[in-house]
């Protein structure tokens, strides 16, 4: 993994109508988000999640991947009628869609001649030079075509493949963060607060979200920065601002 | 509720930065899509994460308020000053921002005179001409600005609150929903899926997710459609097929 020290961005696409129904609860943007976050010094800027309809899947890719530095899709991936992710990335970039011959071999290595049928070999169709993304499960690969890396929606597969995708990722500058559990309500530190971030609105952003924690009302307060000295003043101030004020201040 | 009989259809756009950035995870946008196909007849197809930046919010709205029927909003509804999603539909619609009197009112007979401090007052701000969403957990009203519906974040508060948008919407045709569960893996019923899904395509949508229960994998084959009796031809050529196949079924 090459560093870079300068931000660096993601997008997430997730392709599939069981999400957007709400049959399905997603749970892989705030996987894939943590992890771009914690272990790649990445920032997801935005989410999408749309239907399984390939001039949707055209037009999104195209637009997500100009604006940010990768696009991670989810989903679509499979050997089923509706599993047209890379057949609509190799659409939206008009790249070859073919079978891939390394993922072709893995396929057939995995389940045997006999049982590699044509609905296991559309999963070794992709844009065809795409480099791929080891399945350590169930031997189907993801892809990256140019800067988008697709996974598959099955969370427990997803997250088996996720430390493969590193290899092809520049390290951002590390965002670090520090939250204050305080047990207030916001509109008694919402001044105070806008006070802060506009103090260090070049360095840190600052972000206000209540809690119900054993049956009690507070505030997390999430501190975060790019520059670790900047976070812990404006964490100093607050907790300064806060001590005078005589709120409580969870420690966890 | 008034009804019509077409397709109505609505986009979800999530605010805040906590769940960009995975700290938090999003349970919203399952719960409104869920009842508004059930309760509503109404598909949502479209979501969007975005961060809490005043031009990107501001975009999102006029986008998503052209291309779908209703935009729900989540979060930003708050005291804080990272609280500006009312502000910024007020700018995208070329809207003036300020106190709206009847949630001034409810708020201010909520907290009192006295404890109606700058923060909660906020609260009461928004595009003036906005028509409110009633809310019976924390007093603070959502509020609907055009097609747009604006809700708070926390989902429990959300979820007390969602019954009170549907006067305000137009109920669409219901797509009806029917799920045959099979004990086998995707790539054994592929073929026959894809055929059974180009023939009722104009119809029925088809779509395929794998599942690991009770240790054992299985694949939950989805049928919708607004027509009940297209719905019930597409699955009983489905369960003749896998009877065929001896696929067992799994009866939940």
């Amino acid at each position: 993994m090459k560093k870079k020290n300068k931000k660096v961005n993601a997008a997430i696409l997730i392709i599939g109508n069981e999400i957007l129904s709400g049959r399905t609860q997603d749970k892989n943007v705030a996987f894939i988000s943590n992890w771009l976050n914690s272990k790649c010094g990445i920032s997801v800027n935005e989410v999408r999640i749309i239907p399984d309809v390939e001039k949707i899947i055209i037009s999104n890719i195209k637009n997500l991947s100009k604006r940010f530095n990768y696009v991670f899709t989810t989903g679509g991936i499979g050997p089923t009628h509706d599993d047209i992710t890379a057949k609509s990335i190799a659409r939206a970039f008009k790249i070859k869609y073919g079978y891939h011959n390394e993922a072709y071999k893995i396929l057939e290595n995995y389940y045997g001649r006999i049982k590699f049928n044509d609905g296991r070999k559309k999963m070794a169709k992709m844009p065809v030079k795409s480099k791929l993304i080891y399945n350590p499960s169930s031997a189907a690969p993801g892809f990256m075509t140019k800067n988008v890396l697709s996974l598959p929606g099955v969370p427990s597969i997803l997250n088996s493949m996720i430390e493969n995708c590193k290899k092809y990722l520049i390290k951002g500058l590390k965002v670090h963060s520090k939250t204050l559990n305080l047990f207030t309500v916001e509109s008694n530190i919402s001044k105070k607060l806008g006070e802060i971030q506009n103090k260090y609105k070049k360095d840190v952003e600052i972000g206000s979200y209540p809690f119900f924690r054993l049956g009690k009302i507070g505030v997390s307060v999430v501190f975060r920065s790019s520059s670790k000295s900047k976070l812990n003043q404006a964490y100093k101030v607050l907790i300064k601002a806060v001590k005078i004020k005589q709120i409580k201040i969870l420690k966890i």
